[in-house]
């Protein structure tokens, strides 16, 4: 089964559990349209090819940790597009949950699918115990305070001129790939700590090409309206570097996470994912531009 | 050391972890704001009263489900606080942590507290891995979907002609009781599900002499406003019985959770617990009432 059929079943699993009879039906809805239909599951992905690169001997925990890992980002973006943040009305082409299903529900179905992460790690690694803990603390402190993606996202209710753009960044997004990465050795019984620095290079290329999109690329491309970085005052690379120095800064990044990739049986093949990654992540436009100014 | 003193100690522990140097100031401050100064602690008291009744044998295990227990209630009361739901400007006598931070910071305030409380759970039973997965169990169920407080609060959103009250009521408040009684005897490594119907019972009661004292009480004894639940349209005990017919309901199940105790070294001390918090849930001008009709 390939990875991403392994990544829609885990998260299916899991939301068959969270959305069983008996429980509220607006709830169940709400947490499976945070997390269906699915965008490019970068996250859960990297986290499967680590976990092959180490020598996965236990699939069930590898594809716990992945799906975890997604369904936090996933409830984080559901948190982020509220009216009292983002206030955006559409994420991935479609309504955005609070749209949907009303703010109430969108705060809940949130805190649900934080709450679901966890129960899936419990499951998903409760054959090898010895794992358990060291994922939980992993994947834990990439989400919370004092330095997780919930940290990351309060540093927009700090004075900005007190931000620094880079420990905004490594906690806004590039810590949940490098718990994404790590989870994925540990699942695997290897030692986390040495893949952390590919998933901070991945993460903060993928933050920084999400700031190029947002400055640059057109709305059609994104599923998402552009230019709400500038829109909000929020801080940004396209807006520290311009779009062209923030190009010059994703390449960079994208170079930095392959030489990251520490030795292993699956070296090539994520090297390759990162390349992909990379040039996925550029907007069509910007390359349209770069082929018509070369 | 007593009970409260441990809890305390444990939730200072885990808030100083998550308030370390290097995170966003604002966010650390918040997240204490929700959980200090102390409420009644109730449920971490329950958890602890049950560990021991079990014979104790892991007393960081016990103080880490206590605290989980506890930092999980101050997320929910956080986000149950904020203007789309009860709009409550007002907790425990302070200003709530969306009017004291803004509703930013109280939503991810809510969300690090989740995640903290799982971190503080894998923390505290690191020595115990076999007793780690059977906890997680326990905790999650409680605060998730399809049956735990964020459940019970989503009931709200669903059409009231849909709700039961005692399905209602039993994820909202009854199931963290229930979890915290479970997550005693886990703890120290018993069963979880005898101690289940003690916890129930004991939160329907919590539940319903919060009804009473909402449609009851005067405001300056409650440290929140009155008549909420009326306001609100909320499904509530004291419209649905009256408030006297709540009254009698809320002695029969503290009656009920006294007969729960399961056959135990501390059902004695358990019993009495029982017993006070009855008598100080019931707010002290209905007191005076019933004294006056006596």
């Amino acid at each position: 089964m390939d990875a991403v059929s392994r990544i829609e079943r885990a998260l299916s699993a899991a939301l068959s559990h969270a959305g069983k009879a008996g429980g509220p039906p607006r709830l169940g809805k709400a947490m499976e349209h945070a997390v269906f239909p699915r965008g490019a599951r970068v996250r859960p992905r990297l986290c499967l090819a680590v976990a092959a690169a180490c020598g996965e001997d236990d699939p069930a925990a590898a594809d716990a940790a992945a799906a975890a890992i997604e369904l936090l980002h996933c409830a984080s973006l559901v948190h982020d597009d509220l009216p009292c943040f983002d206030n955006a009305d559409v994420r991935r082409g479609r309504p955005s949950v609070h749209r949907a299903f009303g703010e109430p529900l969108a705060v809940l179905a949130g805190d649900a699918l934080i709450v679901l992460a966890f129960q899936t790690i419990a499951r998903g690694a409760g054959a090898a115990p010895r794992r358990l803990g060291p994922l939980l603390e992993v994947v834990g402190a990439a989400v919370g305070a004092p330095a997780g993606i919930a940290a990351g996202q309060a540093w927009e209710c700090e004075p900005p001129e007190t931000v620094d753009l880079g420990h905004y960044q490594r906690s806004k997004t590039g810590i949940l790939f490098a718990a994404a990465a790590m989870a994925g050795a540990v699942s695997a019984g290897a030692e986390g700590g040495p893949w952390r620095l590919l998933g901070e290079r991945l993460g903060e290329a993928y933050q920084v090409a999400d700031d190029i999109r947002d400055a640059a690329a057109e709305p059609e491309e994104m599923g998402k309206p552009a230019g709400r970085d500038v829109a909000l005052g929020r801080p940004s690379a396209a807006t520290s570097y311009g779009v062209s120095g923030a190009v010059t800064r994703l390449e960079a990044l994208a170079a930095e996470a392959m030489a990251a990739v520490p030795p292993c049986r699956g070296a090539a093949e994520l090297r390759g994912l990162i390349r992909s990654e990379a040039k996925r992540l550029m907007p069509a436009s910007l390359a349209a531009r770069a082929v018509a100014a070369a």
